[in-house]
């Protein structure tokens, strides 16, 4: 069975890849860089993050016949905001990824918001896996429930990380280590969920 | 849009039901009192959920031509158990459905298992949105993890809900209100992402 998985993130590719391989050592990981010269400009126009990670999924399905696709899609959505950024979380301060430009933006417009019960936010990440023919579909959300921070702190992960503090912790994702953020995020509760939908497929099950 | 909803749980066509109309008004809500005159025996034989949920949709669809269906099927894994009883929840301790018996059975086999960590369960839904002509499948997952109660408390809910401590709480779901138990269900978590699939495809996105 070979899987794509639909990220031009390396580092996300690395982590799926190993999570998968532990289920089935069979499983064969690509990236988009072994089926296209050029990663293809991929949709990302869907109201949900679902509907994201689904719309990536099949528009790689048809680009690469033959291929499981695994895509995601994830964000930030803070109640105070009413739930901006949300889908638009990569591109709030714009139209070209910025992380800190997105940073100030958000931290800009929480500043009313003192209170800490008014920092509430949360990850949420939808992972999708779809099969050669797009006929199957497959979806699990994760989320990690946090609060936002007053200011950036640490330089760990990517995106919103310097200014989210996940639950039971007081430390901002960015400062905390990648195996703490691995066992308690978003994108590792959802694929915990697909996991299981993983070992199924592998062993030839009914669905 | 004409939604069959495979139960013949009229509360929880209700409830589902409520959700897809707060989506769209025009989504049309069947139950299978409305299709068919004897309600069929439904197969349940898969390994997993998500088969299971699939076989029911698949099978209802080729019987009710035209009609979206949503299938789902939820139970109850217990570590200890080595994943017991697992798809056969509903049926663990004979072939007639019988809570009592169920729990019953599974306080059993519990009864070697005294310490806290060794009690860790999850409840696990997988619901499914199939296509008229069974064409395109949406599986959404949720889970809710918990631990298995020493004694049967509190008389809501159905199932194993009197020996289910849900995560956060220190009490079964037998005992908490059907309002928090709806917030934080399994099959709250897979309906909230079915209902971000049924967004997109009701609104023609791409999926």
């Amino acid at each position: 069975m070979k899987v794509l998985i639909a990220s031009s993130n390396l580092g996300k590719v690395k982590e799926i890849g190993e999570i998968l391989k532990k289920i089935d050592k069979k499983v064969e990981i690509l990236s988009l860089k072994d089926i296209f010269d050029e990663v293809p400009d991929i949709p990302e126009n869907a109201r949900t993050f679902t509907g994201n990670a689904l719309a990536k999924a099949n528009f790689l399905a048809k680009k690469s016949a033959g291929n499981w696709i695994l895509a995601d899609d994830s964000g930030l959505v803070v109640s105070a905001l009413k739930g901006n950024p949300g889908v638009r979380s990569a591109r709030y301060a714009g139209e070209i990824k910025d992380d800190k430009k997105n940073i100030e933006k958000l931290l800009g417009e929480m500043q009313e918001f003192v209170e800490e019960e008014q920092r509430s936010a949360h990850f949420c990440c939808a992972m999708v896996l779809v099969s050669p023919n797009t006929e199957k579909s497959f979806a699990a959300i994760g989320k990690c429930k946090g609060k936002i921070a007053f200011e950036e702190k640490g330089d760990g992960g990517f995106g919103y990380d310097p200014i989210f503090i996940p639950e039971g912790y007081d430390k901002t994702f960015g400062e905390l280590s990648s195996s703490v953020k691995n066992k308690i995020s978003h994108r590792a509760k959802a694929l915990e969920i697909l996991s299981d939908i993983f070992k199924d497929v592998l062993n030839g099950g009914e669905i």
